[in-house]
């Protein structure tokens, strides 16, 4: 276990960890600024000159700087080290402009510059044609549950949902209000560990489209493929929150993807939803103007003040991960990271449980408990000890979880089949 | 001139910012320490221990320092100096916890520690009695505009709106599609350039609600004192969006106030409602589960996840407005500003202008705009060069307009003024 300590990290940081860990950022409290007293004063000098174009982000990140903890947190969620590095060096001025991003104009060049970049980027990441609109929204998948079928339904039309967890059950619930949403098969009764055979499915031709939830991020169940829609428009639409950006998707295969950003993208507070244009412009007349796609489509989602400063970090962590590869080197982190982790699981003799079915396993949410539940409290707290924090279980299903989304380091995953097997050993 | 420009900020700067202006926090991008070398290498220690309480915010900003401008945008708006270093201070590692704010689950020991603080703070600088509840959601004042009437009426009620601006007009078309709402007064025919009296209202007693802009951010229109509803429920709700916390209001006479953040206290994405506990409950079976104002007050405004980040950037600037001495000397401060903006339109002579009737004149915007209209372009660059920028009007009415919200430092009206004198001076 020591070579993934945090201590090992000290002792042997990486040159581009070395030259940044000489000036501490938590040192930089205003309150501290102005009232300690530096041992010897030392001035810095300021590289950026105004509107200076920065270099882009180099991912340096495998493993965390010492203040860091392991954050398993199923979102928000960890945020790659070098974004956070990136985001507080220009938080206070941006490259130059006299301003923070929070404080810009959303219709000013500055943040303009931002927006387009972002959505380019992701355009870049995911391959998204260009006849769908990409558009940065508020109010998590939660709102798209409602925006969903006011846009594409009327009140009598029907609609199909396969539901293998407690978010795609929470999306038909929503959809009730709006249409005639029928459940083509619940995992419920297998207590969400399953993903359905799809030539079973028994599809309704009349239905307006078919939604999934392609990652259920409490039951960590995931669709490795994805059905063929057999409704007239062929429309399927996924609810993506918690596996968006984390491996390569055909988006051409989909009518709405839509996912909250705080999983593998950013922070809480934005909402991407990429629509297949010839989609937009029907919408319920009940429909709040906010929820329908047109205006945000429209306006590139400037109708009103979009979430900016998320918006913004979102394209840092784009960049990031095109900076990484893309998402076909992202997926191989990823597979590696699960990897080892139901290894973990699956070799414990039993000590330790994964119980969906191992086909359909998620990549970003591993949900796991012990043959002695009456140790989980001491395997969570004894985890935090160790800086590996938020490996509690969804209160709806106990045991623990442990989200490994696109920034978690391969070096926390170790860290925890380490302590993993060191608790067994203690504990078996 | 010269006792304002940026250039004598320089040369004198105040004693907090002398400490603070020997490191330069927009020195700090990853990519100038990985590749730059010091000239002296020198370390600066860490006070920050885990979990550290901080020293309260203690507001320092009378002037900005040398690489900000003067940002008169409408909002995304200016935010306090010492909020933004207090915040870059601690985006990397939140008060020790090994994690950024944005990394944090919206349920964790820390998170929670955020959320109730800030509500706990917007409470004592607003008074807000223990019979209303304070929602951080997100979506803005856009939002409401369906959601007041959705969680209010039956679609049969009629509502009364008071249109002083485009903004009320926004709110009360949205509401079209939830109830029968009625102008009963709207300043369109004069440009929106008054509020009526009070005592002329025709309301309707059988109105849900009484529905005001107090502040049209666009027309520069303010209620200075507010109509009493003649409602049978006796209901007035404020959209309150740009002059939000910017001087004390009586919440107890209002069934809801609303706000977008981002002009007043924090960045764009959080909108908060106050509502009066007794509204919650009633809400139309088509309303969207994000949408009831009950779901989000049922679950402390953690029903799904909220703007972790811009939640916690409010509570900053809800810190900051208590150290200040609270809202009444939020406002002297604002009238302040305010009064020397007028001044300097009104004694011109005619050169600059303001359309909007003196005794509602806006403290938070004032649009003006020149005799000579062809000179307004020129005016708004040379400002832009003498860094104080975002001065030009709503894309709907044009000229000029200058809001100077809480965290618009006096110096910077006052520099304003001198140029706006100098540049007649020189185009009279």
């Amino acid at each position: 276990m020591a070579a993934t300590t945090p201590q090992s990290i000290f002792l042997k940081p990486t040159p581009a960890k070395a030259a940044a860990s000489s000036i501490n950022p938590s040192s930089l409290a205003p309150n501290t600024l102005s009232t300690s007293k530096p041992q010897k004063p030392c001035s810095i000098k300021c590289a950026a000159t105004a509107h200076q174009i920065q270099d882009p982000i180099k991912p340096t990140h495998p493993l965390p700087s010492e203040d860091r903890v392991y954050n398993f947190a199923a979102g928000p969620a960890t945020l790659p080290e070098d974004v956070l590095l990136r985001a507080q060096s220009e938080l206070y001025n941006w490259r130059g402009c006299g301003m923070s991003v929070m404080e810009m104009s959303h219709r000013g060049k500055e943040f303009s510059s931002i927006i387009q970049k972002a959505e380019s980027d992701l355009r870049a990441l995911l391959e998204i044609p260009d006849d769908y609109a990409v558009l940065f929204l508020q109010g998590g998948a939660t709102t798209q549950f409602a925006a969903v079928p006011l846009n594409l339904c009327s009140p009598d039309d029907p609609v199909d949902y396969i539901v293998t967890g407690s978010w795609g059950d929470k999306a038909f619930k929503e959809a009730q209000k709006y249409c005639k949403p029928n459940v083509i098969w619940s995992g419920k009764s297998e207590k969400y560990t399953k993903i359905p055979s799809f030539d079973d499915l028994q599809q309704n031709s009349d239905a307006k489209y078919l939604h999934i939830c392609a990652n259920e991020t409490i039951h960590g169940v995931e669709f490795k493929d994805y059905p063929i829609p057999k409704n007239k428009g062929g429309i399927l639409i996924a609810d993506m929150s918690s596996n968006f950006c984390s491996k390569p998707v055909d988006v051409s295969k989909f009518g709405i993807i839509y996912a909250g950003a705080q999983k593998n993208v950013g922070p809480s507070g934005v909402t991407i939803v990429i629509i297949r244009k010839d989609l937009l412009g029907n919408a319920q007349g009940i429909t709040p103007v906010m929820l329908d796609y047109k205006t945000h489509a429209d306006n590139s989602s400037l109708y009103n003040t979009p979430p900016c400063y998320g918006i913004y970090m979102c394209g840092l962590v784009f960049e990031d991960l095109l900076a990484q590869g893309g998402l076909k080197e992202v997926e191989k982190k990823n597979q590696k990271k699960a990897e080892i982790l139901y290894q973990a699981i699956d070799g414990s003799d039993g000590f330790f449980r994964c119980p969906v079915e191992k086909s359909v396993r998620s990549l970003m949410n591993v949900p796991f408990t012990l043959a002695k539940p009456e140790l989980e409290a001491e395997f969570i707290k004894e985890a935090a000890k160790e800086s590996m924090v938020q490996l509690k279980g969804h209160r709806s299903v106990g045991g623990m979880r442990a989200s490994i989304y696109n920034a978690m380091p391969l070096s926390g995953v170790e860290k925890l089949v380490a302590f993993m097997k060191d608790f067994q050993a203690r504990h078996a």
